[in-house]
């Protein structure tokens, strides 16, 4: 169970996440891409990061709203979004490379990877940019009920899939997360560790309405924000490593 | 004696050149990477055509000014130029390798090239750029009597020079262009095509002082923007034929 | 019956539409705003150029979508479209003042546009942003069936409306436009001519399935994006004075 | 002696300064107009605050250039800055009178702000734009040894100037700001205070070479990044008010 990290989203002269914190204690590297967030100086100071922590790096593209920080759906023809996701993985992909890095997978960001889930033509069409880009890269998406379909679609595109969980949000029975505008959205950390260890130990959810939901993840999505956050995936981290030992 | 024309400078809803007309006619297009124009729309649209025209590309970064079309001087320290250009080729080459194709070249676009040829300093940062970019590529620079001294500045970086030349301009003493502000700075076509073949069998330009320069120009900068110049683009392609053939 | 035209399209290097001559024969200009399209250059000319020609402007402003020409549909939230209409007005509004103008309604641009005419929650927020400016303006929106309804809600925000008919597209039986995909959606020009005559003698349009439907048009929208269009624009304002003279 | 602040930086997802804070200590609000900084939201949220607060406005605006923080030099031409000035202080003042607000003067920001003070023409150009806006607005402007001169550019276009001073930076013989990059130029608390106190009572700072220079300053530029500097402008309130009563 690997832990994915959103970085790389400061910008200019601002400052977002406590990226070289977060480095330390994650194994994938979600790197914004400078469409929502990411500039090519902050891509650059997030790639030697990645690298001096030899952590695995992902392109974490967006529509382009920089103001919005990729929060607000935007209606893209299918071509506009291949388009838009090929400049961007490319531009993190080279820049990579100047570094001596690989980028090895792709997860949307924002309101595209919130539409990508609720839309498979956007799936699709985000599944056919990824497995067109000229070297092969895996796409990380939410790990749902509807794995099976999902995975049926991603062999259409030769494309290997990274299913994700979350450690901190409940599940509806559809393996979906509850809306953060309803009480009991975000776990607290007892239910947050449990989830955790059920989905470690059992491979398993508890929804909201008390069901029992297998779920296969290849990775936990955790944050770097801030301290209490940092503080957090140290513990999650821990939590994987006594499982692993077992 | 190849020709190269700046080519994939539209944007979004705007239209730049008659690109489909100029790739039949050049060598090497010299496709922008959005910064100053383009759009992943653009590009991929630039690689198409230069894919369907068997044109050698390459990457024309900019400083990022969409609204001044990159043609306003912008101070920017040595990472910053570099990173701004690494992500700009960095994009047009993923994009580039998704179409089957390579980028070879790096040519600045607008006051980048101008504030290169104007001080070294710049110079030497987009030569360390360039180089460092992790495939080879040469960059395209101004051809002027200053020729010997940018081969040694480049051979530091292990990176080989594209000397370029204009058709339509006259030159100074130095080698470098008249301004556009002073009387003659343009030749009208006669005195273009005089300039071509004088270049093509002799290496020289005549000054506006009338001395004669040296000159090893390896390509030609030619310009798509409307019918009469694709018109000139293809005289002064027969003219090099012609002379090749002798 | 007063034409407008959208102009001040133009961006940075870019030109787009033949604004010094549709300004001639139009009696409204919307004028962009920065966001979709123009910027303060082209703001600039545009004012100095509707001064010339003694045109009434009006801010004509969209989603924060350059690429996408303001036609791609955002999830803006009430507050953020609110802000996002407020700015875009306050720009053209003290610039226009610069110029010795005074801007006189609003037209949303192209997704903006759309959405607020399919959706009345972003209808109501757009005319709670115009009506909430500082200084009074009309909110011009495309004339309908339902246009009792919108002076309803209009009223709420004592806002007056301008409402605009299309002279080149074929009428649905509830007032909107025939979407572009469709066979017949845009008249040629003896059919476009003919709905404009109706419009003027009759405040009628013939829909597409024949029905006749009663539409109150206070302004046409016509084009200037080309030589034709402009000669077109020419044509029907000769129609509209042969009419105002009867 | 009024204190002035930048104000309203923030960014989209991006926080800067502790704006509610340092709205409560300040007498002048200089509000980035969503060029360097800024955008409809963030300038309807600051507008808010200072309407609350009842402090005074002005517009802060700076090239276009956000990832540079508007800190990179740019070379516009006298029109391009001229309507750069006068859009984005018109976006601000528009919205400031949704507000029920109104902007009284205009301060440079960053790059600008250095270059206006470095260079002559620039000064003039952002005096005619500042004189030309349709209301009468003062400009901020470094008090320096060239004050004298400075009051007579601005009177050829009948436009108040407002001196502002630095309470923390070494001055140099030319009433200049001693270089960040050597030391001693930022002063420590004690120095700091005692150059307020030296302003205050005698109109003069003492130079780095220990010459005494006489200052017309109008207003102190302070900070509102953090707690320590908002502390800071607290202590600089107190003393310019006991030196008041005196």
């Amino acid at each position: 169970m690997l832990l994915n990290c959103d970085l790389g989203e400061s910008f200019g002269a601002w400052q977002m996440g406590l990226d070289s914190h977060a480095m330390q204690v994650i194994d994938l590297a979600n790197i914004a891409c400078g469409f929502h967030a990411g500039d090519p100086d902050v891509m650059a100071q997030t790639l030697t990061l990645a690298k001096k922590h030899n952590v695995q790096i992902g392109a974490h593209p967006s529509y382009p709203d920089k103001q919005g920080f990729g929060r607000r759906s935007m209606k893209l023809s299918h071509d506009e979004l291949v388009n838009c996701l090929h400049y961007q993985i490319a531009a993190l992909d080279g820049m990579a490379q100047v570094h001596g890095l690989s980028i090895s997978y792709v997860k949307p960001h924002g309101a595209l990877y919130n539409d990508m889930m609720a839309d498979n033509g956007i799936l699709e069409t985000v599944m056919q940019a990824v497995s067109s880009y000229a070297k092969p890269l895996k796409l990380m998406l939410l790990a749902t009920n509807e794995q099976t379909a999902h995975l049926a679609m991603a062999e259409k595109y030769n494309l290997p899939l990274l299913f994700e969980a979350f450690a901190d949000r409940l599940y509806t029975n559809e393996g979906r997360l509850t809306p953060r505008t309803e009480p009991n959205a975000v776990h607290n950390k007892p239910a947050l560790m449990a989830q955790v260890e059920q989905l470690l130990t059992q491979g398993t959810v508890t929804t909201g309405s008390g069901s029992t939901l297998a779920l296969r993840a290849d990775t936990l999505c955790v944050h770097g924000d801030n301290e209490a956050s940092i503080a957090l995936v140290k513990e999650i981290k821990q939590l994987i490593d006594k499982e692993m030992l077992k």
